[in-house]
C-alpha cells in the first residue's frame, strides 16, 4: 500500500495522528522531571529523546510548539535542570497518565501516582519508581522553524542506575533494568534482545558478541 | 549507582559511548537511503529518528557533524531526498553493517547485501527488505551548536507499507511488520506489546485499549 502526503492530510485527524506517530519505529519512553521557581514539580512523558553526544555529554529532546504553556519548557528556562527518568513495566500507567492535560498548580507526581526524588546536585525531581535516572542541566535550544516545535539539549551532570546493569564494556543493559518502549501514541512495548553485534568493519562479516 | 559528569568524561572512550549511548532508553531503528547527483546510492543505519509533525508532516534524525565527509548529509543537500526503512528481524546484520567505513565508491546495498528499489515521486532509493518505507523531501537543518550534529527535518511525500499493518484508527501495527529496536550502539531488539491505552484525561483512570 502507498499514501501519498495529500492523502494522509486528508485524513481524520486522530487518524493521521496515530498513523504518522507510528512511522519512526520504536521510541525511548521516558518521563522528564522539572520545578518551577516556585517550587511546584512537574512530570510529562516524552517518547523523542536521543542520544546527542559522548563529549561533552548531552542527550536532546522535541517538544512541541510553546505557543500553548508548556510547563516543562516554562520550568527548564526558570531553573535550568530538568531530569529523564526511564520508564519502566511497572510504572507504564502512571507514566501515560502524566500526558492529561492538568492545570499548572496540580503536580503530575501527585496526580499520577509516582514520588519525586532529589539529589544534592540536580534541582529537578527525579521519578523514585524509575531504575535509570539522568540528572541535566540545560544547554541550548534549536526551534524547527516549519512547525516550531523546539529540540531542547541538555548536558548530563549526573547518572543513577542499579549495580548490575553496567556490562563490561560500559553498556547498560536497559531490558534488564525493566525498560519499555513504545509505538505510535500509546502502544507500550517489553523487549527481548536478539544480538549484540560487534564495532563493523568495511571487510568483516558482521558478528555476534 | 551514581555517576557523575567528571567521572563519566574519565572513563575511556568505547566504555564512556557504550554507557551514554545506553541512557536514552530504546531507540528506533532505521536506514536511511540516499543517491548522489552523480547516482552513487548510499545507505546508512540510523538509531536517532524521531517524529516531528503530523501537519505538515514531518520527521527529523541527528546527525553527527559534518567536519568529516558524510555521504548521507552531502546526497541530501544534493538531491534534496531522502527515504527512512523500517530494520526488521531478517536484516539486522545487514543494517548494522552499513555503519563500516566505506569508501564514497562503494554503496552499502552492494557492500551489505541489500537491495534499492525506487519510486517514482522520491529520487533516493528504498531498501526492498524492508516493510515499512518513507519517501521525503529534504525541509530544514538545526545545528547543535554545543557539538555540531545535526538536526535534519524531512516533510513526508510518500508511506509504503504493508495493507494489513494498519488498525482500524489509523495506529501501524510495526510489531506484526516485524519492526525492531536497539539500544546502545550495537543491541538489536524484538518488542512484545504489553497494552495500548487510552488517550490520557485528567479525572479519568489510565485503561488499556
Amino acid at each position: 500500500m502507498k499514501i501519498v502526503n495529500e492523502n494522509i492530510l486528508a485524513l481524520e485527524k486522530h487518524y493521521r495522528t496515530n498513523l504518522v506517530n507510528s512511522l519512526t519505529g520504536f521510541k525511548s519512553a521516558n518521563l522528564i522531571g522539572t520545578i518551577s521557581a516556585e517550587g511546584k514539580t512537574n512530570l510529562a512523558i516524552f517518547s523523542s529523546v536521543i542520544h546527542v553526544g559522548a563529549n561533552p555529554l548531552m542527550m536532546g529532546f522535541l517538544m512541541r510548539p510553546v505557543s500553548v504553556e508548556r510547563h516543562t519548557y516554562t520550568n527548564i528556562k526558570e531553573t535550568g535542570y530538568f531530569t529523564i527518568n526511564h520508564i519502566n513495566k511497572k510504572i507504564f500507567k502512571q507514566a501515560h497518565q502524566t500526558s492529561a492535560r492538568y492545570e499548572k498548580d496540580i503536580s503530575e507526581f501527585d496526580a499520577c501516582g509516582l514520588t519525586p526524588e532529589y539529589s544534592e546536585t540536580i534541582k529537578a525531581p527525579y521519578v523514585k519508581e524509575s531504575e535509570i535516572k539522568i540528572g541535566l542541566k540545560f544547554v541550548e535550544e534549536q526551534e524547527i522553524k516549519a512547525n516550531g516545535t523546539i529540540f531542547i539539549v541538555g548536558e548530563i551532570v549526573e547518572i543513577i542506575l542499579p549495580n548490575d546493569v553496567v556490562a563490561k564494556d560500559g553498556y547498560v543493559e536497559i531490558e534488564k533494568a525493566g525498560t519499555i518502549a513504545i509505538s505510535g501514541l500509546d502502544n507500550y512495548h517489553e523487549t527481548k534482545s536478539i544480538a549484540r553485534l560487534y564495532y563493523a568493519k568495511p571487510s568483516v562479516d558482521p558478528k555476534e558478541i
